[in-house]
């Protein structure tokens, strides 16, 4: 397939991508979009020509401020618009190729949170990540925790403090207890780190007391995006027994700006690792649910050129998401349209593909050198992290952008334009 | 102050409350309201009769599904609407008296959930709570852990299974690892539990960055509502290390539907317990900051009477909501109208004063026996929970009516109705 639309080689947006996200021009007004090559399509703007028709009744849907309305027409609704818009740039002779108008280049536009999440879940899914974090704070010689491989683990986090890519992050103070001392200090963060992940966007409701199946569970994920699961290591070491993580955690998470839909990554399923022992009944799937998904980590200190510290593949989760959407409504929990749900860290089996400073590093142990000629165990005031994906093969490549964000502190404030 | 209006002696709707809910009758139109004795006075209504005029610029805030946009207009309106109701109510010549219409009664009316929650964060500030699971789940020498008197330790909960006071509550299933057993096994909760909390709900929202110092917290405190933050034990015990529990809590939790404000409570203030070791600054506070309100729950066998398990009271908190609050901002995690921050179990120093079924009969060790004359350790299919609580002095009394959900499985849906 290839499309009449002038796109760069090598895009993540190319023509078999067609993801969805929510921008603003000059004169403020949010419109539904999707992106292909560097331009930004205005779905608002195209659903007045008519382009829609028979299709979305509704086409106020295209002019919201988040994608909730949209995504809750339901998949056999959102994948048709996908496909008429895909149809329409491949086709040389649609009416679209008439419209260069509705073709905005990116930097005229603002990208935003694309959805209104109502409940955030963190999942703890990558082998290799919990087995590294329990070696660090618990017992190298029983790293995993004995229910680790029956589920699963996941916690609910905060959505409030989810922001979209760009969103300058500000550097969190809080309660940590320095090494030997007889009380905690409020400081700010010394152990600053980010977590490679990748997020799904619930795409149809469930109802309270009612449970998903393995079987049913792609069909309530609407899309996947890049996710930054920011935290406070010490804050965490202190506050994280018995409940688990709190304000480690909740002063930002941050996400890329596009909604790539499940459909666009088919030709990218591979099988996940062997489960072992063999998982409850409810927890068993059949077929390809991993995917084959790149990806790296870059961090910029200011006035530098970046450094990738790492590349890792989503493929590596040993948890898929059909698996994660089963256990949290096993129990006849709800999720709703918007929601976000969390990979937990992806790290692969070396260094080189360890998903977080933490685990890059190995508690400060290990620093590495930047392009500042730095050392880093953690990140810094001023440090721009930047984490990117993309799935390829030899005939196309549908790539999620990138979900970037500086650190600032309170006396730094300038930093953030940077 | 008396009212004209005839309200029952004792009742916790008295003319000192006047809390706000949201109610329907038979035409489905959801409405702001307030109580008063066994009445519900529909504001949306009132309003319409110019009552507001001067006061609320946009009426319509009354006549949405939830009050979100009603307590986003901020404490210097809220407060005035309730003191204009509260006047008018004991006016003796207050034109009220002349539109009976305007006052339903109660049982024609069926009450909602009354904020669209976009958070929900559980603490644990009850001291009396932390030490007995300590004893009971880790080590009885040293049950409490080294943070606990230093923080107000909490969690992040699930926003979209909390329900409203009458809504049946499904037993849960999920994966439990019974004693000595090699692998979990998934199966219906058979430690089900209720937690006695007080919920409060955010009246103001704050900044992404931004902190609350505990001198501001109360502007963001709009008011407060009984809350059962239900629990499955062996589903808790198993999954909850290191994370924190998940599934043993996101099944459901329910809350009354009256929000009763914060200045409803102004004269049952009290100390709380001293605080040792001192507390960091940002958690210091001046004045009485505890509050004395009574809570009692029940529990009715289904076709029995109920019996009261235990009497406790907010007053024991260990850590206040402005602390809660300080901590949970600290770090600059921002929060929105209608977030609901709950207390944890409010437990006292005995067991006619414990908060839950797993405290009250230690992890099962000490049943006791209900008016169906079968034992109990935890909640029976069938059982309705039922929280109570009530401020009362000399002069008035205040109370937030209650909160109670009958337990159902699937095998027996007419349990429902009853």
């Amino acid at each position: 397939m290839n499309s009449w639309f002038p796109i760069p080689s090598n895009s993540d947006f190319s023509i078999h991508n067609i993801p969805f996200g929510i921008g603003t021009i000059a004169d403020g007004r949010h419109f539904a979009c999707t992106r292909i090559g560097d331009h930004v399509l205005n779905l608002s703007a195209l659903a007045s020509t008519g382009f829609f028709k028979g299709l979305v009744s509704d086409e106020s849907v295209f002019d919201k401020p988040v994608l909730n309305d949209f995504i809750q027409l339901g998949k056999p609704v959102t994948n048709e618009v996908r496909q008429r818009i895909q149809n329409a740039l491949s086709d040389d002779h649609s009416p679209l190729r008439q419209m260069p108008q509705l073709f905005i280049p990116l930097d005229d536009v603002v990208m935003h949170l694309p959805v209104h999440i109502g409940d955030y879940t963190d999942f703890y899914s990558s082998i290799e990540h919990a087995t590294n974090v329990g070696k660090m704070f618990r017992d190298p010689e029983n790293a995993l925790l004995p229910n680790w491989r029956h589920l699963p683990v996941g916690y609910h986090g905060r959505a409030s403090s989810i922001v979209v890519s760009g969103t300058p992050i500000h550097r969190p103070s809080g309660q940590v207890k320095p090494k030997d001392a007889e009380s905690p200090v409020f400081i700010p963060t010394q152990r600053l780190d980010f977590e490679l992940e990748i997020g799904f966007i619930i795409g149809k409701d469930s109802y309270l007391g009612s449970s998903i199946t393995t079987a049913e569970a792609e069909e309530y994920i609407f899309g996947l995006v890049l996710f930054n699961d920011w935290s406070a290591r010490d804050i965490q070491a202190w506050e994280y027994v018995p409940l688990g993580p709190f304000l480690a955690k909740n002063f930002a998470s941050s996400m890329s700006p596009w909604i790539v839909t499940l459909e666009a990554l088919n030709d990218f399923r591979v099988s996940g690792v062997t489960q072992e022992p063999k998982v409850l009944p409810y927890l068993e799937f059949d077929g390809k649910r991993n995917y084959n998904v790149s990806l790296e980590v870059a961090i910029t200190p200011i006035g530098h050129e970046e450094a990738i510290v790492t590349k890792s593949n989503f493929k590596y989760m040993y948890w898929n998401m059909c698996q994660q959407l089963a256990h949290h409504t096993s129990n006849g929990c709800n999720v709703c349209v918007g929601d976000l749900m969390a990979s937990g860290t992806i790290s692969g089996h070396d260094k080189g593909s360890f998903g977080s400073m933490l685990e890059i590093c190995w508690g400060g142990k290990n620093p590495i050198t930047l392009s500042d000629g730095k050392l880093r165990s953690f990140i810094e005031d001023g440090d721009r992290v930047t984490i990117r994906g993309w799935a390829e093969n030899q005939e196309k490549r549908i790539g999620f952008g990138e979900v970037y964000n500086r650190i600032i502190n309170e006396t730094w404030p300038g930093l953030a334009a940077q």
